[in-house]
């Protein structure tokens, strides 16, 4: 149930218990509010309506009596009929909320459902999120490629099923720079790189299959893969990457079927794959007949002087890497633009699914993508960029130093978006998150990427402004001593 | 394997057969032709490479002697290894043939395959497209709305699981207008109509789940719900629509879930179903307890001077039915823009799968519908495109009368982009569609839309211009009399 933003008026001549059931009659008969749906505690619900426990109670009684609602006996008022009693003879509708639990795919988990939620409340601070910040989005441009493309031919039909021929070959140029090769042919758009998970999942895996992956993983905090059935198999890291020794043990032991990786400036730690590893990485899986998807979301958010090592698809000459990249995290996730990079028959095969999801990406985005390239602001862009989130990652590492450092360990990226730390004591973390969120600060539990990962967290430094940054950290430390001292 | 452009240069010294060669080696060794794949026939690649059938048998044998292809028993060339043989010892990389045949998503019938493949072919006469016409979308408004957009704030973050609240309430107005009452919590951005199938059949239906519908119906030449599990059984149809007294007997033989309809100018047959059959729609389907999804996709386009029936959601006064509308038949597929209405929680079922699926809806195309509805010119551009429909169509009426009285009858629909023709004669709609095709004239068959439609086709009178539409319903008369001739 949404939010109820409706409060029943005090100066009003009709009594404010009146109004409630009123109200109330009228989103049920509607069937906007379902049968089968439990209604919020009369707490929370008197709180919404702002009026007294008992002036809601008498609503509820009047609701109940005319056969609307019911007290379920373990607590809670459920939503019964549609319609007043008398008019019962009839069945009740639809029960929708059968449908809602029968569907096969998996809901979000709720922590990740009240982030959803939650970072659509402008007064939070999101610490979590793994966004950029809208000041580092390239508004001004933008705003210049939509006047330019206000001056050409306007693409307003279906799209060619692998995306436009115009942005696959700046994609294609834009990947050769980063050290792949990849003729537009096997290139296909997709709307954003989580569909490029959706399509592989219902393209390219059996059902039972098996994925390994870094543990953590931002994989997990999605259920792309698990809804469709597949199985996650974490593999462990240390600050080189993936323990690339485990990986054909694992493969048997576990029958899989796919390697996922984001090799660099990885996503929760931020960790990257020594350029060693990758190359053990490729040599393993070409021997043990194990293809790679490699994810490359951040790839170009270096901070030092030198670009991380090449990309996995870059070293490979055998077409066993699969290559995931995107726009959003560097120049707008609201394009929902990213690309699949691989074999051309795996790209027909992908394109084909992806024709029968949505009939390819929306040819606005693939026109302002296409521009933004042809453009050439691209690099002057990430440069731009690097170096602010340089400054925020600083800041960040500064507020950990002064604050949190009897509290914790954490990570030094050298790019991306991301702290991956490690509270010494032992609270429970769904708490943290609670209390934060009560005092409008919004934080990435790590168990959402990992869920054994109990005392982790992941700070994201790309979002919040650096004050806000401040005020959050000081707060969550403050909070963190207290849960400590509650629960020991 | 893709169209292949590559030919060899006859001016130069290196001879074809090794041009070829070296051409085909690269694409194997890198990766972009894989292990598993099947080559085309000598013929085809002879042909490709516009040379003689010895020269390119040549070619194969020293790929073939070197072990990269080898030829199968059952004829045809399949690619074996990605490196020559001395380097074999290192195993073959993955075979990724074998996961594009591994996938659960169902891949598109081979006709719907080339039909979208081949409506990027400029030369074609598209005479089956469920598409306006390039010169009907509205060029000069979207570049307007463009200039407009670059001076306000671009919206380039992630966006609400929803969609934007903007567009949201435009969509609302707009319901509004055929008599539906939705606020905007009710609504569900969606990528086009499209993705809502895709998302209810993983949100909301159990696997083995049984969907009736119309017979025949689009919902049949796309894969939403049978690649994830549902049958679909055909409910048949009259000229008022789906026959209601089938309804209950089908629910009740296959336990039926829902019900799909797209009750005003249905694709592909154009039928509009009456006010009174809607009541008893609804009526049975409330007494049953079967839910409905209705797909306005056509709903605001009639010819006559009054508006069809209102939709099912409009009459339905407990929440039963689940409504689909889209920007794609009147403004813009490119858009990628349409919703979902129903009851709060299915809503919010659906958009959390969304979030997983693609993190919601390109910002830009969901600020270029809010834009469109807000500068308020969709009425006005209703009524032109209204106006030019109904010329095509009776235009392609007066073809069907000249050209086809003697080989079919068809229904003349009164709203809509289709015509459902069915020949007199048995002849194969394969090789109707094949021969077709060969003269540059695509078309879609019956058997799309319902399997045993053998004799039907669809025609559209949105896309081609009015000189290509004469042109090939002459052709294709003659190539109906040709076939018919040489079957007989
Ligand atoms: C590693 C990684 N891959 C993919 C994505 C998905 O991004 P999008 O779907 O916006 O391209 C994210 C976003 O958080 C990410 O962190
Ligand atoms: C009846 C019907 N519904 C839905 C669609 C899908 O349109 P879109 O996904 O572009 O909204 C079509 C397109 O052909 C259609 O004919």
């Amino acid at each position: 149930m949404d939010k109820i933003d409706w409060k029943p008026d005090p100066s009003s001549s009709i009594p404010l218990y009146q109004q409630i059931e009123g109200f109330m009659k009228e989103k049920i008969t509607s069937g906007e509010w379902t049968v089968g749906m439990k209604l919020p505690s009369q707490r929370a619900l008197a709180a919404a309506f702002q009026v007294n426990r008992s002036t809601l109670i008498m609503a509820l009684e009047h609701l109940t009596s005319q056969g609307y609602i019911a007290g379920k006996s373990g607590g809670g008022t459920t939503i019964i009929h549609h319609q007043p009693e008398r008019q019962w003879e009839s069945p009740p509708p639809p029960n929708w909320n059968a449908y809602v639990e029968d569907g096969v795919h998996y809901p979000n988990l709720p922590t990740i459902q009240t982030i959803n939620r939650m970072e659509f409340d402008p007064t939070m601070i999101r610490l979590g999120t793994g966004e950029l910040s809208p000041e580092l989005l390239p508004q001004e441009q933008v705003r210049l490629l939509f006047a330019e493309l206000a001056r050409q031919h306007m693409p307003l039909g279906y799209e060619e099923a692998l995306g436009t021929y115009a942005l696959r070959s700046q994609v294609s140029a834009h990947l050769q720079r980063v050290g792949i090769s990849a003729p537009p042919s096997t290139i296909l758009i997709v709307s954003g790189s989580l569909q490029a998970f959706q399509l592989i999942s219902a393209g390219l895996l059996e059902k039972g299959s098996t994925m390994l992956l870094e543990k953590p993983s931002y994989l997990y905090s999605i259920h792309a893969f698990q809804s469709a059935g597949m199985k996650l198999i974490g593999l462990p890291m240390d600050e080189s990457g993936l323990q690339v020794s485990h990986v054909e043990r694992f493969k048997r032991q576990y029958d899989a079927s796919l390697l996922y990786t984001i090799p660099t400036f990885h996503n929760p730690t931020g960790t990257v794959m020594s350029d060693k590893r990758r190359r053990d990485l490729l040599e393993t899986s070409l021997r043990i007949g194990l293809p790679i998807l490699e994810d490359g979301a951040y790839e170009e958010l270096w901070f030092g002087h030198e670009a991380p090592p090449p990309p996995l698809r870059a070293l490979d000459t055998q077409g066993q890497v699969l290559y995931v990249g995107t726009m959003s995290k560097i120049v707008s996730p609201g394009l929902r633009i990213g690309w699949v990079v691989g074999p051309q028959p795996v790209i027909e095969r992908l394109a084909d699914i992806k024709m029968q999801t949505d009939y390819g990406s929306s040819s606005l985005s693939q026109a302002a993508a296409a521009e933004w390239f042809g453009a050439g602001w691209h690099a002057e862009h990430c440069r731009t960029i690097r170096r602010q989130l340089k400054e925020r990652r600083d800041c960040m590492l500064q507020l950990l130093d002064a604050h949190w450092s009897n509290l914790a360990t954490w990570s030094t990226p050298q790019g991306g978006f991301y702290i991956w730390v490690t509270l010494h004591a032992n609270i429970s973390m769904a708490a943290l998150f609670e209390h934060a969120l009560k005092r409008g600060i919004l934080i990435n539990p790590g168990y959402i990427y990992d869920r054994s990962a109990k005392k982790q967290l992941r700070l994201s430094f790309a979002y919040a402004g650096l004050d806000e940054m401040e005020r959050a950290m000081i707060e969550l430390s403050i909070l963190i001593r207290h849960i400590h001292c509650l629960s020991v």
